[in-house]
């Protein structure tokens, strides 16, 4: 049933703002002096909520949260294309109305835009390096019959890549969507958000490429060495 | 034997308080001046003991710790309803138990009401958030015969709710009960602790419905995209 | 093979000392300003090489690294009392080579006592409960068919034990010896370590009766809640 | 496919690299004044990429990303020795790349020699504890028929490893050799790197006739005690 499908990536990606808007407001508040701190604080969480809301929508609508994920299943995987248009508004309302609650729960306006520009080249790369990544890990456990380890390995990648990509990875288009909406740690300034899109549809289409030529055919048996 | 499973009950829930309120206190004396350290090291400590104590008394009595789960088990999956009321008595009393056991850990006195207000529409808000999404994530995961998750999933909502809701997430009336008993950084002032559980209950209430719209037939299966 | 097991004892013990010791030496030297940093460090380091070597070595020996486990395992689950006194001094042999080797990395000299006093009683209600709560856990888990939680499960407890004990749980006789022979964080004065021990062991105690009023007959199901 | 095995073990590595390098790098400008705050958040970065890249390319390549493994896996399980150059070629050439992406990623100069010197009799016996435990836990796993845990295993150990020894684990040659890129946090100076390489061959070494005492008979089964 689609509809039950739509609720799911809804609310999911609502509870995943949360995550990241809400998580981002008390770490600013918590440890102002130290923005490493911040950061950690708001990857580990992050990396929380992320393993739970997959568990918790993964047998309903896949856990995409993401319409980069939404893409690379249709692209990859046979995902019907007239449920992609759905999925990704449902993915964007729900990350808008995440980011919202989360404004709402720290006491602060329900939209406030942000105003933290992220806009240059190196993290753009950033955002091609995070996306890349993320896709090929959830279809290289998919194509491999692993999707039991999608929470765990997302939620580690993610929490990982807060540190390692210059962009903090955002890596989903509905996430920066919704991130435009909270003027706090996790924020990106309007202005800013376009570009960090197109940079995630470009590591989406590298992802796509390289799980089509790590797993051309589908399932690979999970092996111990090279040659096994 | 309903007698086992409510010493599970009562000796898990001990075991959970003092984790909670124990490292609340030695977070507090090591970091006095970075409230964002104290917070994340009761977090990580207070993910670890979860996932001990579900995995230690799951096999028993469920391993609820939490009169929210315990009436969402009888909403959704048959609970009896005669064991309700033990098991919450069981809960209560673990938990002042685990609180003062806390206490007299780090030397301070046995019963020693916490001063620490936590009374505001926003905090509330951030009650319902997180007791909702851990009722549903438990029950997402019974309903999908994922159980084995449990423990991990729990924790990690946990640890990562602690800093996404502006409440820190007690998320549990046994445990909101129980952190009155300590004045330390964990604790909750008794006159703040009756509009925390009543958000809690709304946090229930509107868990169960969302568990009965997206898994309606009981067992679905575990896909890796939305139409699979 | 006895020696077998007895050298995945002993080396084992060994890793795990050199876990615990060296990142203690590390976080001091890295966090000096900060108690709670260095005591962060040290838990997380911990939690990862517990988690390693219960993998590496569990097959052959158990994996047990703890002379209180060792015990527990003879009085729960029938290990051959012939085997209790070896597992023991290559478990305490492995501790003191491990402490050595950790002061020779980071340059030290290779036995340096340590002066740290741990002498307080509320320290050894902690010890209690800690050493309670690890043996519980482990036997709970073997009970039950679910060993492979094991090392998830001992990494993830002792980690937060760190902190919700106010011992910063030893719970492990050997390790205790092994923590005297060196002057740094994780040090414990060969003064202060006797008393720990006991403490260990009544801990011990408690955890024997419990499994046995817990999981009387052996292996249990697994269950989702309460009544299945 | 030997090509697809390579295309794994470099991309893997570079992923590896950007990991290790870039979360060095950000962790080092948003903690300026904590170093133990900067490895902590190293540590963990890397525990989560490393967890990810072995999930994503295990299946194809076995996921090695380490001369030390690919070495190992040749002496105990009959890698292919035609396979040997060509892998490790592949492994050191992404993990220059990573080191590489990762420096542009942050704004850097592509190719910044570092200076940091790591040239000390106690950081090699650092090296060779860390690479001998890496590659015992490894092939532990591998003998057992639980690969499956090698990703969980490898990065708790690593993220530990970080701590407790004094060389912050490299325990890789082609980690090594990419380090050596980058005048960052995560850097070594090249003058440094050969040492450290051949320590990590002398922990190498260790681990096979560690794993074949105590493996000698390939699968042996997981057990709960030392008996059974």
């Amino acid at each position: 049933m689609l509809t039950r499908k739509l609720v799911a990536e809804g609310v999911g990606t609502a509870l995943l703002l949360i995550g990241v808007v809400g998580s981002g407001i008390m770490a600013e508040r918590l440890s102002p002096s130290d923005a490493g701190l911040q950061l950690f604080q708001n990857a580990a969480a992050t990396a929380g909520v992320l393993y739970a809301v997959i568990l918790m929508f993964g047998p309903v609508s896949g856990a995409h949260f993401n319409p980069a994920v939404t893409l690379a299943d249709w692209a990859l995987e046979g995902f019907p294309r007239r449920h992609i248009a759905p999925y990704i508004v449902a993915q964007v309302a729900g990350a808008v109305a995440g980011a919202v609650l989360a404004n709402l729960m720290f006491d602060l306006d329900a939209v406030d835009w942000s105003s933290k520009d992220r806009s240059a080249g190196h993290l753009w790369l950033g955002e091609v390096i995070a996306t890349a990544g993320l896709v090929a890990l959830i279809f290289a456990l998919v194509r491999t019959g692993r999707y039991r380890y999608a929470a765990g390995g997302v939620a580690a990648y993610i929490g990982g890549a807060y540190y390692f990509t210059s962009s903090t990875s955002f890596a989903n288009p509905a996430v920066t969507v919704g991130r435009m909406f909270s003027d706090s740690f996790a924020g990106i300034e309007p202005s800013s958000a376009p570009m960090f899109i197109v940079m995630q549809i470009a590591g989406l289409v590298a992802a796509v490429a390289l799980i089509r030529f790590m797993y051309p055919t589908g399932r690979e048996r999970e092996g111990a060495s090279g040659e096994r």
